[in-house]
């Protein structure tokens, strides 16, 4: 604490992301990054900007990233927000459309960013229990409500809840905006872009991080009508004109003209998923169903954070949380054919 | 306004940054962008890292470019801060350093978003006025203060404060934070970052976008006492926990590797601007003495605006600001030799 800083600081609790951790040889399964690379043209996109015009300033309203993002989607730009990565994003959307006179709810198990926003901005919340099965139950958020938050699938569990779940979040809630922090979405869950029309408290957000690989390149999105985007962008507009810069645009555009590879690799990841679960299953795991690029699992005979210094002492790092409810579990992320192997070997010679 | 929105988003202004055109054959002399590309040492790191790696975070503590930048300037890393662009470093001293009980104060003509951060965060304000000579009086800035900032060289009128009259400001006011925007400081200003070792309340903030010609790859930076980088930490770190991406930070420290490129090209820049105030001064113009990539400059028989219509209409932008005590003046991005050549033909016209 000191005599210079605004009143704020001193009660922050600042987020803590996944380490990245600057070792070779390491098996890198905490922070959900995709095992495989960018499209190789995204690549030749960043190639070619990386020239002379990087001496100006990007565009600030990001016209041609927003409207390929509104054509992919069958919305118009003025539906469409782009920023520095979704947490960027949820941040701005904590400020624009989440403070309000009733508190915010979001669930008891979720990304563990949300506090730290509603800190930042003085933002009254209000947890609610997951149900035994760690899922999401709409019926769950009555009472006072000035916002609601999740993500679907569900961070760090990979829980989703069906669209007419979201739906009927919306339709309870009318006056209250609805944020799906669809992060995972791509991995095998049900969008909620699907009903941007029809709801106008919806917002939708997503990230390259995930299912394009573009965690190194920080863009994220957000999808709602018109007037939650203009909140958006009237409080953007008031931090920094520019938070995307010249090669983030042009890598994310190239990004979504590049179907096929999208596919394929969304696809690669979740076959992994697939097998991985059924894997730990086999060794004992209990695997909540995850529709997402990670897994959430347990095992009723050895306790989490054992398993989680046992791995790392053999160079596998996986994301375990010392927080109630949950801190028995281990939050994998589903890396390469190679690297799966290799942790299910580290699991099985520590569970010998 | 919607019912959606939180109470601070209709209450908002946000700035308008300089407009980027995308038309061709344009003399862009509005948005104080480097005439020059960037080093090609620069061009060079963005292509070696434009790789599979984007699949992963980047460094959240940007650990490398840190450093790089305390070696640069004899610090220690905790004395350094970075983010995208001085505009999101500025944004995030605003929510760290600069609310306080009394006022904040900033120059009456200064960068026009001060007072639009001041709007975001609830922060009080007081602007002092420049004198006649358009220049910082250090000694008007008595009286309750919270925390100080001023652009140094001023924008938009180029006139720099004399480190001394820094130096005046940081023993004035030992309880209040004072923030130096030192964006356009390498073409010609003396930087405060000198003063950190020695004033616990300066922080001193700055750019890659100007003289390392990277406005496209949105890198900003500030250096400090440890305790004010570390409330700049936990508001960043409660925000967002990669605002670089792996392409900015590789550029960055590239960039500072190029020591020859940067002289050649800032010494380039300050040498067209002394030729154009020279041409301007001869076509009738009253030229700010200028030690930035700009001049602001009136003419006392043509009326700016219309000086700016018809600039336009020959296809060269400049900046208009219609506000009082400058909607004379003119502010003229330095350009390249052929850039000044074309404006000044095109003001020769005009006033003939």
């Amino acid at each position: 604490m000191s005599r210079f800083w605004s009143t704020i600081v001193s009660e922050l609790t600042p987020y803590i992301p996944g380490e990245q951790p600057k070792l070779p040889d390491l098996v890198k399964l905490n922070t959900n990054e995709n095992p495989y690379g960018p499209s190789p043209q995204v690549l030749a996109a960043l190639h070619e900007a990386a020239n002379d015009s990087l001496r100006l300033y990007p565009d600030p309203s990001a016209s041609e990233l927003k409207q390929t993002l509104a054509d992919y989607h069958g919305l118009n730009s003025a539906q469409v927000f782009v920023g520095n990565g979704s947490d960027e994003v949820l941040a701005l959307a904590f400020m624009a459309l989440l403070k309000h006179d009733a508190p915010l709810l979001f669930p008891d198990i979720s990304y563990s960013f949300y506090p730290v926003y509603c800190k930042l901005y003085g933002i009254d919340y209000r947890t609610v229990a997951l149900d035994d099965a760690m899922r999401i139950r709409p019926e769950d958020y009555q009472g006072p409500c000035g916002a609601i938050i999740f993500p679907n699938p569900n961070a760090p569990t990979g829980v989703d809840l069906p669209l007419a779940g979201v739906e009927a979040m919306l339709r309870d809630h009318p006056d209250a905006v609805v944020v799906v922090d669809e992060a995972y979405v791509d991995f095998g869950g049900e969008s909620a872009v699907a009903l941007v029309e029809r709801y106008p408290n919806l917002l939708v957000v997503q990230t390259f991080s995930k299912s394009r690989s573009l965690a190194g390149l920080r863009v994220g999105c957000a999808f709602g009508h018109a007037d939650l985007i203009e909140a958006l962008e009237r409080v953007k507009n008031s931090f920094n004109s520019y938070p995307l810069d010249r090669l983030a645009l042009a890598g994310a555009v190239a990004s979504l003209h590049d179907e096929a590879y999208f596919q394929q690799t969304r696809q690669a990841v979740i076959a992994s998923r697939e097998q991985l679960a059924a894997d730990l299953t086999e060794l004992g795991f209990e695997v909540l169903p995850s529709v997402a690029n990670f897994v959430f699992a347990r095992h009723p005979q050895h306790d989490a954070a054992q398993l989680a210094a046992g791995l790392r002492a053999r160079c596998v790092i996986v994301r375990h949380f010392n927080a109630p409810r949950i801190s028995q579990y281990l939050r994998i992320s589903i890396g390469n054919v190679g690297e799966c192997a290799a942790l299910m070997a580290a699991l099985r010679e520590l569970l010998s």
